[in-house]
């Protein structure tokens, strides 16, 4: 028996257990390689990495040092007797392993994959190998399989509500923030709009990160259901939701990876929508040569299966097919992007006109699931809603009521890449973009990113700024300038 | 700049660093995620996973800690001025990206990746979604790509030898140590096998865990040279020695997933070999329903790729076929199976025949390597090198030179499965042999394991014994047995 201890460390999703090298009760001698244990002597068996200290102050020979994650999971008291074992491998490791053989699974072998991975049994490690092995080939119906299993047990009712709606982006376009736009025509309209966002996987700024620039996106079930009633729309993280976690980690092991799976996309999202409570969603699907979806046919692809892994799940949804050929607004980056929601909110001028028409395009869809609404007129609806000014005053009663973020600062450390010569921008290349962002801080720091002056289409004189580059580091300055010399991810055409 | 600590925590294989959650120089609030950082400073920068702590003890708001293997890698003094950066992705992350997608990837490409592994830029999650993607499909060249990326730079050269052989068993059959007695007779003879052995990885024992039990396994590449040059055979942990890295560290991970994959075994194995120096293999492929390689296709297939992998590589192999139906001698665990060994090189009357007979015919053929040896003849040499006692004196030599082991017991905990009828053993199945092996302590605990009785054919009445479970603690035994009294693992057949 040991000596529980807790052991202050934060691994982020990973359980450790911190043993000492002279620990008597277990012959750590043998132990030479990355070793599963489970720790006994709560209600439930805890799984952990073993990490190996030599050190008297982490823990002593006679104690089990668990972080913070493991000791939370074992729910014991410091001091409290423990023992442990070398952990058979989790319950569902020969369904794993059939899938990484190239197998498909049944539905109930994906619940208990992800009954595992929520109770901890996985490793990240495991986690990774699931992903990669299903990423590589997932039927429809295995989708389908996933996406239930990622629902679990807590779901949020709206019982008071024929209709609750949403929007989703598949993504991979800088800057496009239409959904807080949509939120605040839907709301104003007066159709409960609960948007579930995200911080960012692997661009410059999620949904999340840019309205916190504007409010407080952290909420819990009781504040989201009070914040829905008085406003009709929210704008929440969807981490700080009790629901989905399965899905919280498996995004959480995809981003560290770097690697992002359609079919996983697809499930997880679905399922978020799904335990938000969420019966009515337009998905949008951007296509173009640097969008996340190449082609048409591919979009299509993804189209059909939303549809279908919706229609067996009972959510209704418009999966829209549009332009992803350029990053959609000016402002790259938190900070940046919040700039121009505002901008189109309070219809001025200088707002992005390709972000306010697809805004408008997205929230005519979603007003058309309120039958009242006559089909062709979603569009015209929400254009009112947004000249009137109802849109903004909704828009400033959600802030207000999620709570009002303190102001926030564009980088102050700039630099213009400009053209070096006559033309018309050609192209603009999302990925490239998306990477000066990423490298000029954009998703460490709200205030970092980019400032896009031209868009494709645009004329260019030769020493004509192209974007503004801003950043809150010193070294991310420089590796952001130093990337965007060798490809600025504009190409300009020298026919004018 | 924060100062640098080292946090005295040995984490297998994973770099990790501690911030405290109160550090001013980087914002940790904005971690909410695996996260992962490079570290700045010493001659090349270190990734590593960053913790958050919360304990002053192990980092103050100024430091920031290090594991054994970041602070290793690093090369710095503890104080030393670092600072610390998100990290990109490693070099190869998109060579990485492309395999996941199902792509062929060439020989350089493989190289890459194999190189960021051992400079530490993939973290253990990383290395999974490698041998995971690799492993779902691999063309014949890509297992040579990797095979050669995976021999690394340094290779032991045997500048006086022209010839030298070593034997590997694909595996899979519990009990089947034919390696040391092969190693006694062919050192007997005179030919050079450094024979590279691995410990356990999803077995009861690996050959070094039962060599373990005879000898000290550890050598460096003097003390392996010195050992051939005296003796002209050595049973060695691969591990210790400093060859072939980046294939510890992709088993290591393989094994703490609990998976292996014939391509990533074929290629791991001939990387060993080939930078061990060694010119001439044997390699074991054992097929039964129970084996690993379950059909002869299956072990014709892995032929042809080894022969093809062989000759690009300029290594001689000879690929055998053998039978894989049933478990091969009668201990299963370290100390039992050393038990076997000894009476094999004893002439014992109790020593078991199929270990014994198939010891012969691989030494045999490993003998004819030598071309002075008339082909036929090596079958015959073998035997009599053996009941000639020169094989056990050539043992008890290795034994005293690579360091005598102290005298190892059998697990006290004992319990007799016996059969409920009287009958025929139809079959053995090795996958369930294994796992209440491993049960029984055996990965863990030299002494615990099995011990066989019966093999298939063998007689049995009503209540006489299969096999002996052999226990260290009381928790092993308990699992062993009742995984046992589930399914014993021998079919018994009632016809006599």
């Amino acid at each position: 028996m040991l000596s529980l201890k807790h052991v202050a460390i934060n691994s982020f999703n990973e359980n450790i257990a911190y043993l000492h090298k002279d620990c008597d009760t277990y012959k750590i001698d043998d132990i030479r390689d990355v070793t599963k244990v489970e720790i006994h002597g709560g209600p439930v068996p805890v799984y952990a990495f073993l990490e190996i200290v030599d050190d008297e102050t982490i823990v002593s020979p006679g104690e089990l040092g668990l972080n913070n994650e493991a000791f939370l999971r074992l729910n014991l008291p410091e001091g409290a007797n423990v023992s442990l074992s070398l952990a058979g491998l989790p319950p569902s490791a020969g369904i794993l392993q059939r899938k990484i053989a190239g197998n498909i699974l049944s539905s109930s072998e994906y619940s208990s994959v992800v009954k595992d991975i929520v109770a901890g049994r996985y490793s990240n490690m495991d986690i990774a190998s699931f992903l990669v092995a299903s990423g590589s080939f997932m039927t429809a119906s295995e989708v389908l399989s996933l996406t239930e299993a990622l629902i679990g047990d807590d779901v949020i009712r709206w019982d008071d509500e024929n209709i609750v709606v949403d929007h989703h982006c598949l993504g991979g376009i800088p800057g496009n923030k239409t959904d807080i736009i949509i939120t605040a025509i839907v709301a104003a309209y007066g159709l409960p709009m609960p948007k579930t966002a995200s911080r960012s996987l692997t661009s410059c700024a999620g949904v999340a990160d840019t309205f916190a620039v504007l409010a407080n996106v952290e909420a819990d079930e009781a504040k989201l259901k009070k914040l829905i009633k008085e406003n009709r729309g929210a704008i929440v993280d969807y981490n700080t939701l009790p629901i989905a976690n399965a899905s919280k980690i498996v995004s959480s092991v995809e981003r560290a990876l770097g690697i992002s799976q359609q079919q996983h996309i697809v499930s997880s999202i679905l399922a978020i929508k799904l335990a938000a409570g969420v019966t009515h969603l337009v998905l949008d699907i951007p296509v173009g040569p640097s969008s996340r979806i190449k082609s048409t046919a591919e979009a299509m692809r993804i189209r059909k299966l939303v549809e279908y892994v919706g229609d067996m799940l009972s959510i209704e949804i418009d999966a829209v097919i549009t332009d992803g050929s350029e990053p959609i607004g000016n402002g790259i980056g938190a900070v940046l992007e919040a700039r121009d929601v505002m901008r189109i909110l309070r219809n001025k001028e200088e707002a992005p006109q390709d972000l306010l028409e697809k805004s408008l395009f997205l929230a005519g869809r979603i007003l058309e699931f309120d039958p009242k609404l006559r089909g062709g007129q979603g569009y015209h609806v929400a254009k009112e809603i947004l000249s009137s000014g109802r849109a903004l005053e909704t828009m400033n009663r959600i802030i207000y009521a999620q709570g009002k973020a303190p102001q926030a600062q564009i980088g102050h450390l700039t630099r213009d890449i400009v053209s070096s010569r006559a033309g018309v921008v050609e192209s603009i290349d999302n990925h490239q973009i998306n990477k000066i962002g990423v490298l000029a801080g954009a998703s460490q720091y709200p205030g970092a990113g980019l400032d896009l002056l031209k868009k494709v289409g645009d004329f260019v004189e030769p020493g004509e700024t192209l974007y503004r580059i801003h950043s809150v580091s010193a070294s991310d300055f420089a590796f952001a300038n130093s990337y965007a010399d060798g490809d600025s991810g504009y190409e300009i055409s020298s026919k004018r």
